[in-house]
């Protein structure tokens, strides 16, 4: 095996590389797809219309990639009667959607947050509910699996993500918040699903413990790459681009790496500028603007994506059990590209 | 086998029904509690305490009780090596608790609407969450009990739950909804967790499939009565001690069989009056009222006990495949209960 020789400064890599593995899963994908479209259909129209509104859309399908990927470079069959992996990474996009759904529920408590889309158009409500449906369903696609284990795996994922999320709930306004504890938070809310997705490509396989375990490795960790980047670039003012919107985070008090970074090196009035606009949710127009400026003066952005390199190249070391094969420098630009989405 | 004799009008029973069966699964019931607490833990403590709220503090526990007399109905074996019944009953509480944090998040469009306690305590984002915690572990409590037709039944269950409940938000304020639609509705919200519940004592206790469905028929026609007499408790002014508010659903113009059955009576001023306070949702604080003498007028309440009453008819029918034993009686007796805690 070739032992990849990445530092951590020499990561490299593009949007491309995720168009390139879409590519070379393309019939998978597609397949998949007509899953989504077929599983996610039902007699009441407001279910298939407002789903539509998320999946039908597009988006990345990041996980379900994943599952697909996973599975073939464990060297799952080819061939009609082999189609675990398309129904499994049904699964994992259903469980992702029904969380982004619950998400992006308002709390009545807070209506300053930014509204997000789905729930803008149908409401809290049926965005609620139609992620049940979709949560519902996915345990229905994997029933009809019929793998225990599998159920096991993605069931404990579903936990530890409403963990994750509730986690992130009580540390919000929270300065006092340790690393350690944002990192739990991150774990739950993003890693344990790219954990599972990865790691039930090996269980269809029916691969040695070895390689599941490895696949689980590299999905916790490039998961926690993800999530770092996500949050940095919620701070990152050149990156309007990428579909994120520039301080949702900052207006929602909520505590990432980027924020705690800046504050544990802020002192005086910085320290005090903090504990208005995250503790108090005190902010006016130019806030957003003067925490950029702190966060840039702090070195934070940077510090959170030496973070997302760490996890990225243990990403790329855990998928050294497995062959150089095409399919998995496909994973590790997809891995570089993870981390470099926000240069 | 004695068919039981119940004429519509002459059903009869009390409180003491559901309490005398409580008592005589008592054991049961008490390890159902031991698990449901045991079970919603987490290290986020949050969770345990915004489920307490709902779980540890009570309620009847109807739906883990169908499940634990369902199984003791069909004969399941007495011992410590035994508890799958328990298992499951605890995890079709939890599906319930879920279904009920989530039925309660206010839509954002909607601010009117009477704040459920959950709710009103923790917030909406919190409540959605831990719902979705509590979802995510009754799929492990399937996967730990290993029975892929009780997962495929409950898992279809959960996902019926949710079409009702959309279908009921797209009826709400249309007053144009058929009697056939509004029974689509509570057949979902209700009926198919009610079915499910009993369904999967017949399952674990491996009885005939005449057995199964014969308990799945009682489920879905209990829980149609429950709903229908739930439905009409929302119009009958007496009934404030039973713990609903009357007029939540005539506050937020949900469609039910009492405001149906007045409108399609009704004429000139009437109609005018339902239109506006249903259709156009504009309430003055007299409407209540003036609603309720026109239900009274109309008979409302009596069509929809009358339906109720159809419905607990044809649940103590599908008890008949099982020897007389008290056990069917007390089922019998808490059907009666059901439709006659609204008299």
């Amino acid at each position: 095996m070739l032992k990849e020789k990445v530092m951590s400064t020499a990561l490299t890599g593009n949007e491309e590389a995720l168009r390139i593995l879409a590519d070379y899963l393309k019939d998978d994908m597609q397949a998949c797809n007509r899953t989504i479209i077929s599983r996610m259909d039902s007699p009441v129209p407001l279910i298939p219309q407002l789903a539509a509104h998320l999946i039908a859309a597009g988006g990345k399908r990041l996980r379900p990639l994943l599952t697909l990927a996973s599975a073939r470079l464990c060297g799952y069959p080819y061939g009609p009667e082999h189609q675990r992996h398309i129904k499994l990474a049904a699964c994992v996009e259903f469980i992702h959607t029904a969380t982004l759904l619950h998400d992006d529920v308002v709390d009545d408590s807070n209506l300053r947050r930014g509204l997000a889309s789905a729930n803008a158009v149908f409401g809290n409500k049926a965005s609620v509910l139609v992620g049940d449906f979709l949560f519902a369903r996915s345990f229905q696609l994997m029933t009809d699996d019929g793998s225990l284990k599998v159920m096991g795996i993605l069931s404990s994922a579903a936990a530890t993500i409403a963990e994750g999320e509730v986690l992130q709930m009580s540390t919000q306004n929270d300065l006092s918040t340790s690393i350690e504890k944002y990192l739990d938070v991150i774990h739950g809310k993003t890693a344990a699903l790219f954990a599972a997705a990865c790691r039930i490509g090996a269980i269809i396989t029916e691969r040695p413990e070895r390689e599941e375990l490895a696949l689980e490795s590299f999905g916790t960790n490039l998961g926690m790459a993800f999530q770092l980047v996500d949050d940095a670039l919620d701070y990152a003012a050149n990156q309007g681009t990428l579909g994120k919107t520039i301080g949702d985070d900052f207006r929602e008090g909520k505590i990432t790496l980027p924020v705690l970074a800046a504050y544990q090196k802020a002192e005086g009035v910085e320290k005090v500028f903090w504990k208005r606009v995250i503790e108090q949710n005190e902010q006016t127009d130019q806030d957003l603007e003067m925490a950029l400026s702190y966060i840039e003066k702090s070195h934070a952005i940077q510090a959170t994506m030496d973070k997302a390199d760490w996890y990225a190249q243990k990403a790329i070391d855990a998928l050294n059990v497995f062959e150089e094969t095409p399919l998995r420098k496909m994973l590790v630009d997809t891995t570089y590209y993870t981390v470099n989405r926000a240069r």
